[in-house]
C-alpha cells in the first residue's frame, strides 16, 4: 500500500511538468480538469513519477496501453530523452494511435489478448523498464496528487468522484484524500457496463468480469480490471461505487462541451455523470481524447 | 489612464469568485483559458470589480452587451443580490440570450443601433448604475488582472496575445504586464474584417469603422471599437497587432478542441489563431461560448 508520503514525494517530482489544474464550479458541484495535461489526461502524472524514479532507464521504457498511458509514457520518455516502446491493441481509437506516434514512440499494434505478452518481450530483448498502466506504486502515487491539489484547493470538500478501470488513480487519490481528510466521502464511478468494481464491492472480493464483458461500454478507457494492488487500495478507502449508463456518459460529454467549455472523452466523462447523481462534490475529468466525429455527432444532436 | 495598483486591488477584490485559470502548454506557446471562468469569458472579472466597486447598488445595474458581458454582470449581480437589466441585441446568438436569462437577468432585446439609448432609459428609470462593457476604469483594471497571473506563472514570458474589440481586456493586460515586465511584448489580434485597431495604430490616430463592416467577422464578440479610454492605452502600451482571416479564426476553434480539449467560441480562438502566426507567446482564450452546432461543423470537417 502506498502512504501520503509517496504521495507528496510524487507531487514534487512531477510538479514541473504537469499543469496545476484548477476547480471550476459545475452545477452544485465542481470539475477537476485532467483532461488540461499536456497529453490530455491524468495518467501524465503516474507516468512522469514512474520514469522519474526509474534506477535503470538507459535501454528505455516499455508500455502497453489502450491509449491515455500511451501517450504519457511517450511524453515522459521524450522529456527525459529515453525511447519509449509502445504496444497498443487493435482496437485502440486512431486519434490516440496517431498522438503516441506524434510524441516520439514506437507503437505496436497487437490483438487485445496479446499485449502483456508483447510489452514483456520487449522488454526482454531490449533491456528495457516496463511502465505498468496502473499496477504499480509509483504510478498510483503519481495519480495520486490529484487528491492533495483538490484537498489543498477547497477547504470544504465533502466527497471526491473518482472514474475507476484499473483502479490506479483512484488508489492514489483515496490514499490521499483519506489520510489528509479521513470525513471525506471517496466515490468510485463505473460504466454499468464495465462494474466490476461495484460488484466486488459488494461481494467483499475482487470479481473479474471476462474482458469482453468489459469492453462493452463506449468509454474505452474504463475496460481495465483492478490487480490484486489496486483492489487492497480500493477495498480499503473507497466508500461507495455510482454507476452510469451509456447514455449517461454520452451526455456528460455534451454537457462538458457546453456548459464547461471542456472536451472529454466518454471515460473522462464517467465521473461527471455520476456527480450528476450524486448532487455534489468534486468530479475528475480524466482525459479528454475523444474522436472528435464522436464529439460533433453528441454537439449536433 | 489605469495603474498596475488598480490592477493589483481589482485582482484582490475578484480573487474569491474567479477562476485562477492555469498556463496551458499549447505548440511553441502557451494558453490563458479564461474560457473556463463560470460565465465562459474574461468578462467576469471587469464586471466583479465594477460591480464591487459601485457606491450604489440597491436599484440594481444595467448593461448592454452582445454576450458575454451580459452573463457576467448578470453572474456578478445575482452574486451581490442585485437586480440586473441587460439590453442585447437581436443578432446575438441565442446560446447566449439563454444563459444570461438563466443567471436571473431581465434581458430586453433591441435593434443593434438602439442599444445603447435603451440602456440609458433603464438605468434613468430605475436609478440603477450602468456597467459598461470596456469604457471603464474598474472594468478594464479587471481584465488586468489575467495580465498579472501570466507574469507570475512564467519567468520566461516573452510575449501576451490578446484579443482587441473595444479594447478593455488588451488595456488592462498590457497596464499590469507592461509596469511589470516591460520588455515583454503585448500583441494585439484583430479578425481582418474588424481590423480597426490596427489600422489605427498605423495612422497614429483612432480610426472608426462603420458598425456594419464590422459585423461582418465570425468573431461575434470583436464587433466593438475602442473608446477614447481604451484608445489611450492601446496607444501607449500595445507593440504591435496580428490580423487573422475568418479561416483561420475558425481553423483555431477546431485546433484548441482537437489539440487542447477547449471548447472556445470564434472570438476567443482569435489570439490562438494569431500566436499561430507569431510562433510563440501566450495567447488569451478570452471566451468559449459558441454555438453547439458550429462546434460540430467544424469538428467534423
Amino acid at each position: 500500500m502506498i502512504s501520503l508520503d509517496d504521495v507528496r514525494s510524487a507531487a514534487a517530482v512531477i510538479a514541473p511538468h504537469v499543469v496545476r489544474t484548477p476547480l471550476l464550479p459545475f452545477g452544485s458541484g465542481w470539475l477537476k480538469p485532467e483532461n488540461l495535461q499536456p497529453v490530455g489526461a491524468f495518467k501524465l502524472r503516474g507516468a512522469l513519477n514512474a520514469l522519474a524514479r526509474l534506477e535503470d532507464r538507459a535501454n528505455g521504457v516499455v508500455a502497453y496501453s489502450s491509449g491515455n498511458h500511451a501517450q504519457a509514457v511517450a511524453f515522459a520518455a521524450r522529456l527525459h530523452g529515453v525511447p519509449a516502446a509502445i504496444v497498443m491493441p487493435d482496437n485502440t481509437p486512431a486519434v490516440k494511435v496517431e498522438a503516441t506516434r506524434a510524441l516520439g514512440a514506437e507503437v505496436f499494434i497487437v490483438g487485445i489478448t496479446e499485449r502483456v505478452e508483447r510489452a514483456r518481450a520487449l522488454v526482454a530483448e531490449r533491456g528495457a523498464a516496463l511502465i505498468p498502466p496502473f499496477d504499480h506504486p509509483d504510478v498510483i502515487a503519481g495519480q495520486g496528487t490529484i487528491g492533495l491539489e483538490v484537498v489543498e484547493d477547497l477547504p470544504g470538500l465533502d466527497s471526491v468522484v473518482v472514474p475507476m478501470s484499473g483502479g490506479g488513480l483512484i488508489s492514489g487519490v483515496a490514499t490521499a484524500v483519506k489520510a489528509l481528510r479521513p470525513d471525506v466521502r471517496v466515490i468510485g464511478a463505473e460504466p454499468a457496463l464495465a462494474a466490476d468494481i461495484a460488484e466486488s464491492l459488494r461481494a467483499g472480493e475482487l470479481v473479474r468480469w471476462d474482458p469482453l464483458r468489459r469492453a462493452r461500454t463506449v468509454a474505452d478507457a474504463l475496460r481495465d480490471e483492478p490487480s490484486e494492488l489496486t483492489w487492497a487500495h480500493i477495498r480499503e478507502h473507497v466508500d461507495d461505487v455510482i454507476t452510469v449508463s451509456e447514455d449517461e456518459v454520452l451526455a456528460a460529454v455534451a454537457d462538458l462541451a457546453r456548459s464547461a467549455r471542456l472536451v472529454a472523452e466518454p471515460s473522462g466523462a464517467v465521473a461527471v455523470a455520476a456527480q450528476a447523481k450524486l448532487g455534489r462534490g468534486v468530479a475528475v475529468v480524466s482525459g479528454g481524447n475523444v474522436d472528435p466525429a464522436l464529439l460533433a455527432r453528441l454537439l449536433a444532436a
